[in-house]
Parts: structure tokens; sequence; C-alpha cells
């Protein structure tokens, strides 16, 4: 019996990490989260204390990765979690272009397509969280295009392997897939 | 009997305010209009212009008002409003940035709550135009990723509180509550 | 009997060219291409040159046109295309803004509506993409808010004209009219 893969995009504030958080805790077995963020800065390490909490309250076991969600993956699988929720892929595709600025779509392509192996062999509920980031004008900065084309070439692969994809607008998640 | 809230959020041009409007003019008894736009340019006085000549022509009595919506919503109500729109939240949070540029995500959200509380004492018709601006890039500047969380967590708030959430694109408004 | 507009609205990288391209193929007749895209970098001539070979491979005929859209949809009706295909609408309005940094929003309007009467003599299947830039933070410079401000009108006469209008997120197209 395959497990099942769930992708949730939207915008910056759309509560996608809620709405995550909730398919997660509404299955069976124990919840993992796996975290992609580094912590930089006051402004993000005060948002990801505020999501911390709340899933400690709730007896998630936590995995801090920032690159290799393949291995992430196989963790959670090997400590037989129930359900992972990866929040989110945004920080984990952001992670890889930093250490690599050159990298380009194709080799974002294949990274996406291991993972999406990975989660394939994964726990029984697998959530993905990312933000949808090409709605707005076209960013002047090389990188920032580049980031946005990798996102939205990550997001399509994640979403075409997904058993059910959400877009999230103001706290409602609408099933697209 | 309670009232009905509504929320109609959407990109720039998208058709928030025309179809706002088309729900304020389909509910019974005097359409009010709450105005939360301080002119400070051209560009926006232009726009502003042509909205204000569609409302005229239908009789629409205007309140401007740019921070304290709790009293507008209850100055409508005296006033006997049929049906209010608020055009726009947006704006709304940008004047009060503006005014209090150290306004955190727990202060908008008292400031959202409150205004809930009105709305469900107000007029019998509350529709409320709000911008979705968190689906680009990550804006550079740390003022304007303010904005745009404050906005994203009010739009959760009044969205939550609402009885119909549209969401706009290329003109066509799709309910997504 | 009329023909048959499609417009597909959706953020970078979201699958809208090749769900178009898939529309078009499943239309009886010969395809046509009307390539809107004036290649200036090395990044858009990467991007052009891998969309084209999708097309080639499938016998598409292409017509290059940054401007007359009016022009190109006749010459695509003369030589009796079953469906085509013009990717895109962004491109088309910054080629026009390139041009005429004036262009107002009412001059965006009549060109837009020149287009869809020429869609409406045009051939059986008419597909346009446009890609939605609305819906992040206000741009900073006033071009880029005229261009989006264009952008948006353009997409909302278009979709009013249009039998059907799709919105795309992560690969998925979503029927919104």
């Amino acid at each position: 019996m395959s497990n099942r893969i769930v992708l949730v995009t939207g915008g910056a504030r759309s509560g996608k990490s809620r709405f995550s958080e909730g398919l997660v805790l509404q299955s069976e077995g124990n919840p993992f989260y796996i975290a992609t963020c580094p912590v930089l800065d006051d402004e993000t390490a005060d948002r990801v204390r505020r999501h911390r909490l709340r899933r400690e309250a709730a007896n998630w076991t936590t995995i801090e990765e920032e690159r290799n969600l393949v291995g992430a993956v196989r963790l959670a699988a090997a400590e037989d979690a129930g359900a992972v929720l990866i929040d989110c892929l945004t920080l984990w595709i952001n992670n890889l272009l930093f250490e690599d600025p050159g990298l380009s779509e194709d080799g974002m392509a294949r990274k996406a397509e291991e993972l999406v192996a990975a989660l394939r062999e994964g726990p029984p509920v697998c959530v993905l969280v990312i933000n949808e980031v090409g709605l707005g004008i076209v960013p002047e900065s090389p990188l920032s295009r580049r980031f946005r084309d990798l996102s939205g070439r990550c997001a399509q692969i994640v979403a075409a392997a997904a058993d059910e994809v959400y877009f999230t607008v103001a706290g409602i998640a609408k099933r697209i897939k």
C-alpha cells in the first residue's frame, strides 16, 4: 500500500503551516517535523519559536535539516514516524541556492525528483509546505529570478507526485488536486 | 438574526472593488462606503476619483476614515446603512503602520479582532476588500515584510469571521469560503 | 458558429505554457504559435529555446510578433490555423510599454478590445497566456506599478471575452470560468 503525499502551497502568512500541522495531527502515529530553517536573524528566530511552541505542545519529534531532505525523510521513516511535516521547501531551495549560487533548473529538478523518491518510501503521511512566490512583478535581481524559477519548478515536480495539493489564501485551504 | 460579513481578496487590478460594489448594490437599503484611502499622490488620486464617480452615480454615502474603522462601522450602522463596503483593509493597515512603524503582528491582530466585533454589530451586510500581497518574492525591505505579515494576519482573522470569502483573478471572483 | 477563446493565467513557472500547448494540441487542425518575446538576454534566450524545441517537435507554425497581435491573429486565420497559442500577453504589454512608456490604462484597454475583436474573427481555437503579476507587494518603481495595472486591466478584458479561463498553480490548472 502506498503512502500519502500532500503539498501545501500559498502565500506568506496565508495559514500554510497551521493547516499542514492539522493534517499531520489528524494522522495516526507519531508526528515528525523536518525543519529546514536556518535561524539567521531575530525576525526569523521569533517566527520559528512560535511555530515550535505550537508543535512542542503536541509532542512532535523535530529533525533540523537545512539541505539533506532525503536523509531526513529516511530518518523519520526509520524512527517510525506516523506522519512527517516538511516546513518548508522554500527555505530548502534557499539553502541549496545559498550553498551553490549556480544551481540550475535541471539541477533543482534532479533534487526534487530524489526527494519525491524518498517520500514514496517514507512515512505513511508526508506533508510538504512551499511558498508560492511567482505571482508578483518580475524581481529585479537575477538571483531572485533564479530562486523564483527553481521554486516553481520544484513545486511542479512535487505537485505532480502528490496525492493531494492545497492552495491557501487568507487562512483558507482549497484543494486543487 | 446575525448580519452578513464578506471578505473579498485578490491581486491589484483583479476586479475586487467592482465585484464588492456589486455585492453591496444587490443588498437592500442604503449603500455606504468607508474609504480608507489617504490621497497622497496623483496616481492614487486618479484611481480614487474613478472609483468615486462609479459610486456617486449609484447614490452611495461615503465615510472617509483612514484608521478608526470601528468608529466608521458604528457610524454607518447608526445612520441606518443597509450595506457597507470597506475599501480597503490594505490601506487601513498601511495607515496604521505609517502612524506606528513598530506595530506588531499581535497588535495588528487585536485591531482586526476589534474590527470584527464592530462588524458583527454593524449594518446587515458588511463587505471588506483586501489586497493579497504575499504571493511574490520576499520583499527586501523589513518594512515591506512587516506590512506583508500584518496584511496576511489581518486577512486570516477577518476571513475566519466572515460568512463568505472570495478570491478574485482577472475580474473573476471565486468563492473560497 | 463562434470560435473558442481561452485565457490561461498564473504565476511564473506555474505550468501555463505547457498546459496551453496541450489545449492547442488537443484541437483539430494546424497548431500555430504567436511568440511575443523579444530575445534580449541569455536568460530569456535559453527559456525561449526550450519552449521552441518542445513546439518544433510537434510541427507548430511560429509567427514572431512583438506588438501587432491583431495582425498576427489575422495572419494565422488566413493561413488556416486550427488553433493558435499567443504566448504571452505579458510580454506584449511589456513591449507596448517599452515603445510608449506613457501608455495609459485606457489606451491599454483599447488595444485589448481590438485584440478581442480580432480573436472573435480568428482561428477556431485561440489560447492566450498571461502572467498574474498583481499578488505581491506594491512595486516601488512607478513603471512597474504601471505595468502591473495595465496587465491586470488587459487580463480582465480578455477574461471577460473568453469562453474559458484557467488559473495555474504548481503545474495544476484550475478552471475559474
